[in-house]
């Protein structure tokens, strides 16, 4: 029963495969997780992996040993051309600056993109020009790629502004509530989320320093982080968003506070209001799980594309509503490769489970 | 320059001593950080210090192996008879069933108590009654032990029913605008607190089990929570209080939504208008450190009696308060201990900077 | 692009499925760890999740909220003769008192067992009587489940004792070097092993409650250990093994502290004689990675099935190999797995890349 | 009982104070312990705390947040003529090369110096040139500072050289039987160290980045690490040390393996024998406190000066020895206070417990 050490993943295209594709940034924590992902998918081969750091760097099994045998390629230098020659379909896991640089080009190339960082995520101007300064030209078809809210769009985009990890728990709880109307007019809207500090990226900071994250809790960006404006523009009114480091490596719980219409949740019919809702918005989404009153937790939606969604509701109208997802899988690496999925026409499941 | 091995805080009382002081619960976190505290207190010596658990418990060395050379004396089992006859101050780290039966016998024979339970921290019947069942009978001069609020009810009281950990982080926060009348009519009140795992204590269960807290966060005891009500008695109104466990072991982070009033905070004059009704409030306060708009950290009051606040308003009058405290100390063991200096008339300091 | 909420692995078998399995103990780590992999196995289709807890018990959704939508199914009550009727391979992730119970019986009947308790891992009787007394009785057709060394011995098992998760991470280290003679005569073997704490299971301790674990590490089991045992039988020798609780969940790395012949080593060439032995021994081995000099991490293999292993050699001839698994995976649900496999004649990689 | 706002440890000297202290390198890890110590230490002041770090940086409160009214004073930039004109005893928590650097100058101006870098532990000037390039000139009066074994040299020092953390867990569980001449003769000596991460310093790298240690734990500098010689300095001959990066902040734990002489451990005596040497070692010693065969965990010395020492030694005379303390404290500020006090002729515990 020998069986001959060999990777999955190497660069001949699998028979089945019905696309290339090609990950700018894949050392960071997201680039990894795509590439793991994308490693084991199916029906798409990996042909390009690429850097943006120091060049000489080529050699994957030494700077990402987590990967050895899973996947067998080598890290590459940042080549916008040779993306557009050897891939169908493009991920971006660079800064917000690099990718607003790189995507229009490669848009108007014919390559399909999947960009994971901020910046397309914001359709108004004004507020983009504010939060996302570098961006200064949209490239044709974008689509927000809150997959399960946006199938019709992303199916049809040439680039798919993948959501932030907060928006994204955040926006599949609230999102179906306001669309039913179910939010009272002039209730705040409060979201206190917690995450993982992965969630803050791969380079070393006083702020991320084992030493100082752990044992410890902060809130930060209060009234000035640039996911608060991607949430009001996803609920399309003012929110009190307000995001705090934990010490976990992965996951990303939001509590979300609001006031539900007092006629639809008299008599404690709340919970059963919330829940009519969210059942007929996810009738369909196998990665959205609603718990009702149980509520989610970090641990049951770790290392998985899952967004865990729960609520209580008291017969005065006020509603907890809890969202869990993994920061590194549905709120950033899993969601962009369920946005593929849905852009190559697949099954959006393909890979993820 | 020997110096021969010997213990801190045995039997002989201090030439110093002011007062005897026992412990009922010494083996759960808040007794075992009691103890700790009052070994090195230099004004009072520990004369007993009690377990409600099995019996032929004795030999604390073998049981709480921290405190060897801290603290040197025995376990014993839990009687009330010697309480009365070899304590001054009694502190009851005991469930909350326990205290109600215990405190009012102790008090009546003229000890003097400080009750870390929650059995007599709610003042009105009919609540009490919801919460805490257990409790049948209020001994006479009953004070709430939030101290830096409450100092002369507490100078003169014979119980000092010791606030919970939530409440002390909020309405430490909170009462100040509360009382000055900032906080705007109508305005939802919304706690989010976060809280190491050793606030569940010490008996072990699925709960608090490693496997089940590490790298996980999970909200609990939504509208259903004892301190909920605690904190509602402290600002006298209604409140939305989402307490979460987070993976650490010591140190709690409450943040708070409200709305000021609008004449106070507009022309950004939110900030300044806090602090000025902080500093007022807090100005011979050691153990309330007021941060501004740095907000605080779990990691700056581990360990220590400190409360830490911080807060930001925005021009719209959103006010988000953040505050935080090492549950074991000033929410438990080190507020008791400032409590006891009050009630002893010693600087409310002594034994715990 | 609708796609209708379902799960994966459902009851009805796949049309490509070869075997019928079933887990005994489906609600511990190990247990929930095996329906993960199971359920995602595209050549076997779970046809029983038992538990020997309270009855009562089923509705696996609310008991392990982490598996739903991977797995559909109930957990049952432990019953040896639905598992003959049901099952070809039956794995047990059971106390070892009742596996040490059930099994000979299951494999009287026909059944193929993986057991990953410890009753049936010491082939020695008097060894055996002095770790596990509970079992009182061997099957026939017993095999070693150390994958990589034992293969030929798996396929044809009857029952495969699955190996402790400790001997595994260090047998795969030691075993070759002990095998090739590269061990000097008389040289102390010393196994310094840290773990993560499911490894102790899901049933709450003291030992195992969070506040106990989190920022401490301690030695247990000190020349009294059964892991000891079975590392010992592997090597033919006497070895010195220590393990130690670290505050993570996952992971286990053991240091391992030998001296090599003076011959072999001479000249600095310690280092590419240890890798020459292993690159032979584990020349078919997908799973085990050979990382030479730098030396490996929990990280990189957590929530896989490799064990990584790293060694240095100083020119006098001392060794240090460092070997590194997932504890639930490769050393318990990943390697059970993999032994399925090779019972069953398949891929030993199917369903574990 | 208005108590005013005021901090512990001013400028002002205490009536009772018997020396001024400063502090370079007040704001890492070490420093900042140093300060905690130190401003409640009640019989030395606190003349300057300096930071070799950028320059206009003043105003400790901004930048210690922790320190808050525990220490009032101000960060200034580091000035060697300043130390000198203002202490009588200075504590160099630098690199290693400031500290070489620095140190002989202020011992030749009459200062006393407690050195926290490695510059000045090795005696032998061959080995000091190769792991310590950077010293150049060693001041007179050099001690080192394993407070216990070296009462007598640290008391009439010009210059303590405070061990390392690593040495100073091994050396108090070896050094004494190795001075009574129990180790038996060819025995290897193993030492397996297991460190929080705070002992790699404050400086943000990707080894000590959060996610990448959070998780996981890794052996490094095997064969080569300055502490090792250090080890081997104290035991006197060759010593294999393998040091590893646990996932917590506060805390070493060292478990080491000898042989002991047989005679010495026949017929069962091995841990009688050694708890006889230790004894005598540390009758003394309020700080090393013996725990027999319950050994020690990390969480029992954390903030603490303590070294708790276990031992277990089977009938063939083989050990293992465990020995817990806190990197920072013991391993470093509290070890160097409790030097400073041997210094100065005072008890060595005053401020310590």
């Amino acid at each position: 029963m020998h069986t001959a050490v060999q990777s999955i993943g190497a660069h001949q295209p699998h028979a089945s495969s019905v696309a290339r594709v090609a990950i700018a940034g894949a050392t960071g924590y997201a680039g990894q997780e795509l590439l793991r992902l994308l490693a084991r998918h199916p029906l798409v081969t990996i042909t390009a992996a690429m850097s943006s750091g120091a060049p000489g760097v080529n050699g994957a099994e030494r700077r990402l040993p987590a990967l050895a045998r899973l996947w067998r390629g080598d890290i590459t230098p940042l080549a916008s051309d040779t993306l557009v020659r050897e891939a169908d379909v493009v991920f971006l896991a660079l800064p917000d600056a690099a990718a607003a640089e790189l995507a229009p080009g490669l848009v108007d190339a014919g390559v399909r993109v999947v960009d994971l960082s901020g910046a397309f995520r914001l359709r108004d101007a004004a507020v983009r020009a504010r939060w996302y300064p570098e961006t200064h030209r949209l490239p044709d078809g974008v689509a927000y790629g809150l997959t399960e809210l946006e199938r019709a769009a992303v199916a049809r985009a040439r680039l798919v502004a993948n959501p932030g990890c907060y928006p994204t728990a955040t926006l599949l709880a609230l999102a179906p509530l306001v669309a039913a109307g179910l939010i009272a007019p002039g209730s705040d809207i409060i979201v206190d989320a917690k995450s993982g500090v992965s969630g803050a990226g791969k380079t070393p900071s006083e702020r991320t320093h084992f030493s100082e994250c752990h044992g410890s809790v902060s809130a930060y960006g209060v009234f000035n982080h640039r996911h608060g404006a991607e949430i009001e523009q996803g609920v399309g009114g003012p929110v009190t968003f307000v995001p705090h480091l934990v010490p976990l490596d992965r996951g990303l719980l939001a509590t979300i506070y609001v006031r539900l219409q007092p006629d639809a949740t008299s008599g404690g019919r709340g919970e059963a209001a919330v829940a009519e809702i969210y059942e007929r918005a996810y009738a369909d989404a196998t990665f959205v799980r609603l718990n009702g009153s149980a509520l989610p937790e970090i641990k049951h939606v770790a290392h998985t594309n899952f967004c865990d969604i729960g609520w209580r509701v008291d017969p005065s109208g006020r509603a907890v509503l809890v969202s869990a997802i993994d920061n590194l899988v549905k709120g950033a690496a899993g969601q962009a490769v369920q946005n593929m999925n849905v852009m190559l026409g697949l099954d959006e499941r393909t890979g993820l489970l």
